[in-house]
């Protein structure tokens, strides 16, 4: 399908349930999609970073996006990562997911090398002259270490390399730069600009965020789909209830113990533990070399899940 | 081959040579393991940074292991990296490179996802657990953003999970950490440190290291062999002098203008323009999105390659 | 006299007018205060990061919080920094600012030193064991290189420490944290958490701040209180409006050329030349090492100015 | 006494004893001295990060510098720090220190402001300009956030702004540029490149440095100066044996838990430990806000000490 010009409201970075063999669970992928799309969320973003996208081979990352672009059938947009170090390697991923059916695809500026803003311009531009759907910039400074400015975000809107971005830097003032420039700037239309919070949605669209990519809303997809209707209606005192709620479910990511763990292994581990918990996928596995959650911080989950009712 | 315990002198990163349509310039690549092996070098390292690892597609990584292990016919051993974000995706690599013919693989710390020193260790003993041959950890907190720590290096060193290890981290008293623990701790034995700097070679031999992994031997191999011999045979101050040549032939990798590129476009950009006037190479392009050096700017590697006595 | 509890409000951090020599503009400094007060501010900040406190001497910082203190005699509260890397000098800052009058001190982390969470818990507790007047504390990683956890604020909110919150670290999730933490947790009353952005301000009033202590509200007070009494009414489309037109005139602080100068003085450069050009002070001279603004840069502070509608 | 051009040999930066109360314990600092000057060390260095610079307040500074002179009598050259944030704040320190007698000042590049190259420069010129004594720079990225280039260092060597350098910043390789850099280029005579590391003093001096700043020398500086002289009289296997026994000594800056404390409470609590267990000191008070060691803590540094034969 043709990704909506702008793409609105709630798209989930879909968690990809494993096997406690670390293969792709596809039941557990299937049913978490019913979930989501019955929880009346408005897209899918698989192979993002709350899919582990860094931890699944390439054919785990295909067998994710088939599939779930094969259950989908087409009632929702699927948004696909294509994170990789470089241009070359980007487009490889680019190739296999549009083959596979996305219908956008979503990319990091370049990591590992020691990269430069002109060169990240150049990456995008490479990328979007071969990608045959649109491309979403990630901005997501906590893995790739660079941090998109709002100034080049703008001008590859303006030239059309860019449909949108998904800004998990946690800047809002640099994210408000990007979606007040895309509504003045001449030549942007139709720009997508998503926020990667769980904690400031409602922030972010009250001032003008197209929408949210919450990896919380895996957990609890009609409490963010709720919100988005809240604040899409300016019903700012219960969206802020609404928010303060998921605010609170969010604490669960932070059950894991990080001397023995890291912030990955615990919140990603959260997320799948409330998952299996909702009975929503059937093992809460993580990718390796996650540390897994001990059965008391498991417990401490479905405590974050029973005070948000969801339980 | 078995790989030396300890690999021991110099083991250049090899370059990856391209064609201006970015695809591996295989002639280019062998007469560049030529002109390293007639050098005198130690081993042969591919698929590493200074390689464009993070730019090569999967299909080039692997004709690049093949074409350099088939080349050498077991004449030195050929490490080859297996550069990935975690686990999975990284032993994806190892399998590929070790069928290729690989005597090592290569291995920094997961990057993109957020890490932890106890998910480092866990890390390096599953890739370690698959891996049929050593496995070498390789520190480059510019790239993948996070320290290997002097203790767990020599944990993983003492368990057997670890053959050596490569320091791009420039902390020289840490890797002096690295190489006394080697010598004391029991259980270690055939360890080899080695250091991935250019500039402090002398020093790192000095101190115990059991040798280098210098960038710039690709331009330069003999310098570096001949810095090796004396360091070796207590020459230390015609060691520091040749040390000192190197160090200002080094000053190419700034010759790029950092308004315009980043710092690997520079640094490999000249290597690969000192490779190219050298008549080793066919072409200096680098791969996407790095930008080319201009023409001037290769006016000025030629320079340093003249002031060096190379060209 | 006795600051309100909470704080509440616009509250500039009062920039230091100073001479072509480098001394405190003693007229400037009673214009400027003037400026604010006519602007309708509801409390004053001096000697924090925008008042240049880095940069004034013990005697500088002394005549400055006197002189606001008698001028101000008592119309509103005036909160002054207590700046410095430690325990025992802080102590010494507070005790002089005191004497001058202050009705709060704000004082960050430890800095220069390797500090950690329990040592900035004991830093606290110190100063505020010590200090006559509450103490607020002043959240701004890009100074001081370590961020103030919603954690340990509220800790040191519960047990009496700390009086107030400015959060300069540009996370509004944290924020957030802290004020809802500040609502709900059993012992906090009369907290004031504090935004120090100048460009969120409708957000973080939107989901519970206290007040503002934005470094633009030095060039228009009138547009930071309307700002805020349009939040309090809960009119938030013309609270966008308004902070959007804020945002704008924030743009001055990007004229200073980066290749010439710091963000600090392109920054506070951009804000003195704007208060001078308006006629509030008498010369826009930052403070040394601080590199001046061009005639050019000045000037296109001025179209800023214009384009606001302040000139 | 003039500055010797370049300074040479072993310059400990001295720490500075506390009573339980906090205060300067003369008596005890009197004893460190001489303990200083008995080991043969070449200069001292007050007020250094090993000093607890940032912890004393000014009149404890000034308090220091004036004892220290007053006893070393001229018998060595005292360098002092001058420690703050920006250059107006600097003055005033090499204000106080050159009247105490010191005969050079010790200077980091500006903090907690976001600053520049080209301000360093004009901070390092500006302070330079009025100091009576030479200037010498301390590079610390771990304290002040930002690293000095080998290129600034030495253009400001070159037009007679620097003396020196003492270098922490942990880059040998960065540190060997300024060192052949100070040979090669005209118009620098008499600058000393001091390494500020305990851990690759040997290889510092075999590249060429003119000395060390180790703040482990409070501890052993019999070991740092027999250290030095094996050095210089290119007895570098015997110099590599007495550089690993300091290095193991140096374990004991690990002591500390860093559940409980940070890196400089760890630190700096050792080393005065240790020189309260070898009886030079009365107190192993460390300053505000930092954790004391425990006395488990405590002993495990006797066992330090006994391991390097010190006690």
């Amino acid at each position: 399908m043709t990704l909506p010009a702008p793409l609105t409201g709630v798209v989930p970075p879909v968690c990809t349930p494993l096997t406690p063999e670390g293969e792709v669970d596809v039941p557990s992928l299937l049913g978490l999609v019913d979930h989501l799309v019955t929880g009346g969320v408005d897209a899918l973003f698989v192979l993002g970073s709350s899919s582990e996208a860094a931890h699944l081979t390439d054919s785990q990352r295909r067998l994710v996006v088939r599939t779930v672009v094969a259950h989908v059938a087409g009632r929702l947009p699927v948004l696909a990562g294509a994170i990789d170090m470089t241009t070359p390697r980007v487009l490889d991923h680019v190739a296999y997911v549009v083959e596979a059916g996305a219908d956008a695809v979503v990319v990091t500026a370049p990591f590992y090398t020691r990269t430069h803003p002109a060169e990240i311009a150049r990456h995008y531009r490479l990328v979007a002259g071969r990608s045959p759907v649109p491309v979403i910039a990630y901005d997501i400074p906590v893995s790739v270490h660079t941090k998109l400015s709002a100034e080049l975000v703008l001008e590859l809107a303006a030239d059309g390399t860019l449909a949108g971005l998904k800004d998990s830097s946690g800047d809002l003032a640099g994210f408000r730069a990007v979606v007040t420039g895309a509504r003045a700037r001449a030549g942007i239309t139709g720009f997508s600009a998503l926020t990667g919070s769980e904690l400031v949605v409602d922030s972010a669209l009250a001032l003008g965020a197209d929408g949210a990519v919450p990896g919380l809303a895996n957990v609890d997809p009609e409490g963010y789909v709720r919100l988005d209707r809240l604040c899409r209606a300016g019903d700012w005192d219960a969206a802020r209830a609404e928010q303060e709620r998921l605010c609170a479910l969010y604490g669960m990511t932070g059950v894991g113990d990080r001397a023995r763990m890291g912030a990955s292994s615990s919140g990603l581990g959260a997320f799948k533990a409330a998952l299996y918990l909702r009975g929503v996928i059937a093992c809460p596995a993580t990718a390796q070399p996650q540390v897994p959650l001990s059965e008391g911080e498991v417990e401490r989950v479905g405590k974050h899940l029973a005070a948000a009712g969801l339980l």
